[in-house]
């Protein structure tokens, strides 16, 4: 396992490894880049932003000081988090829940998990505000591969 | 400035964020993703692999208690970083120098930058364990658009 860290892919026999990096060569391989340069841009810019605010939530979470620790959570929850799904939520929106329109792309599939583990960190009512966001999880979770896997998958969230 | 953060290219007039999704943007555009798939998929790996080292980094540097701090620092020059580099240093060093034997990709000039920054971070010394590390860095740098800007840029280093 390259790094030591997973997830890891199987290219050519060989163990690759960085989530965003296999996403992005499956996407290219099943056609998952939108339909143009400009598509695959905003795909990109989307889930670095995701990630931004995924590394805020990993910060707090790290922060060993109590004190501290409830101050970064207070700030997270009522500022950055709300900051970030705002803006997702009136970006996606426009497009009924799609990042790019009427396309579904690797992004796609991104966002829905990520939501979803907010969802775990956070309850439920983390997204109750943002109907594209909700929309999006829900297209992708129910497409017959994804709602298939969701069944079948072990439990895995940490 | 969408997101409040540089850098910002602007596309067809609009502002787009996020660092990573314009450096690949342009790699596109001009022809520096590699030959074929799987040295696209080795530049993000790379690159990613990178971030991982420069979030380690980050961690280290918000680290507000003295005591701690130090002992993330400790095992940051000791075990983090060179562990990191000295897997880049074995990648690179297959190709004298270049991430995709004898072509230039942006992934170069991500490594070149955050190798600079490196060095800023911790003093030159952090590279001389890491010929071609070094040999990237020297090679980009010497590409005479670059060196040209190298004297030209205002000091920006944070």
């Amino acid at each position: 396992m390259p790094y030591k860290k997973l997830p890891v892919l199987e290219v050519d026999g060989k163990p690759v490894a960085q989530a965003d990096a296999v996403a992005r060569y499956l996407a290219r391989k099943y056609d998952l880049m939108g339909r143009n340069e400009r598509d695959a841009l905003i795909c990109d810019v989307l889930v670095d932003t995701l990630e931004d605010l995924e590394q805020a939530i990993c910060y707090c979470r790290m922060e060993e000081d109590p004190e501290r620790k409830e101050a970064r959570m207070n700030q997270l929850l009522n500022e950055t988090i709300p900051l970030y799904l705002t803006k997702f939520d009136q970006i996606i929106g426009k497009y009924e829940g799609y990042i790019i329109p009427s396309t579904t792309t690797w992004a796609d599939f991104v966002f829905a998990e990520t939501l979803e583990n907010f969802e775990y960190m956070f309850g439920a009512p983390v997204l109750d505000k943002y109907p594209a966001l909700q929309a999006l999880k829900k297209r992708i979770h129910t497409i017959p591969a994804i709602s298939d896997w969701l069944i079948r998958r072990p439990f895995t969230i940490s």
